[in-house]
């Protein structure tokens, strides 16, 4: 079971980070982090550097393919190698995922044509233009293609994927041992949830929001 | 106000992630991730490393100090350079931190003597026995102090820190822009709720974990 995670210029770290804590502990997965060249791929905040152990042209079969959102989303999803290497790998792939923004990378590949979707809740007109069909909830199945909502919900989604793969006990497992029970201190997680005024804000600040923080 | 988060060979990723993630979008933050020796740090899964921008050396004065655990803190709470920046650090830190082992590492250094503090549920006596005094919540503050049980906990932790720092409203952006809204399709993330079946077998297993998964 080999799971790729794709690197690309300012991604949001925790969106591949999260999945990846999780999945990666299934008993037998092998994981590689990938980006167009092997190496120090820097994210969305400047601050950090992941590296990139293989070249997409290396990593050509994977069982799983993850694409994280962010910033960069928005060149990487008119970047044609990226695209290429997507619809290669998802040609023979189990599981094709993506959190955040990494859906319209999915999308501009042509992935998800007509499929039921999610994205951050800021770029949901954005996957529809691309035309999926998105929906408002936290983690989205149709077939093999998984999408996550904003940054911290690739975790639901990998717990759901482990559970799918590996069995309920497999999963629980894994939560058990991530210890991941959370206990927010606010209830602002969704523009549901959030105080209104916040949220008004980041909408009128939509075209900032999707340079600096999806 | 500048964070300074901690890695060492064999850190556990999200440990560190989950709560830079978090804090780095606080308005006028700088984040900076700092080692022994600037470069790339393998993780606890070998699978991934980060780039520490800067050595120990270089960074003596953060604000806010990150010790992510792992299995790899067994070493590091027994390194006298980590150490000693440690107290250094700490001398004039407005927020000491750890999440996970992390604790351990700042136990070892001798600064959770007589605190309240916690880490891992698999590793409350080893706390125990390095000073603290464990309790059994996901967050613990002591003064300055501030520690998180479990790999995941770390987001919790950090969205607390939010709102000490920048008011209630601050946290509550940050937590609606990566959209922090749990749903665990399963209810297993403590040895409280998780099967007692998998809570008995891992707990057998504390020292396999320890090296493996902590």
């Amino acid at each position: 079971m080999q799971i790729a995670v794709l690197l690309y210029d300012r991604f949001t770290t925790l969106d591949a980070v999260g999945p990846y804590e999780l999945l990666a502990r299934l008993p037998g997965a092998e994981t590689v982090f990938v980006a167009k060249e092997a190496g120090q791929i820097r994210n969305d905040q400047g601050s950090l550097a992941l590296v990139a152990d293989r070249p997409l042209a290396q990593v050509t079969r994977p069982d799983i393919v993850l694409v994280p959102g962010g910033p960069g989303s928005r060149q990487a999803m008119r970047d044609e190698t990226i695209l290429d290497w997507l619809r290669t790998a998802d040609a023979t792939s189990t599981w094709t995922t993506s959190v955040c923004t990494g859906s319209l990378v999915l999308a501009g590949a042509g992935l998800l044509k007509g499929r039921r979707a999610t994205t951050h809740w800021l770029s949901l007109d954005d996957l529809r233009t691309l035309g999926a069909e998105p929906t408002g909830e936290r983690v989205v199945f149709d077939g093999k293609y998984v999408t996550a909502a904003g940054v911290s919900s690739g975790i639901d989604m990998a717990l759901h994927l482990l559970g799918r793969i590996g069995g309920d006990a497999a999963a629980q497992t894994v939560q058990l041992l991530t210890e991941y029970d959370p206990q927010p201190p606010y209830d602002a997680g969704s523009p549901e949830k959030a105080p209104a005024e916040i949220v008004a804000y980041w909408r009128g600040q939509a075209d900032k929001v999707l340079t600096v923080q999806d």
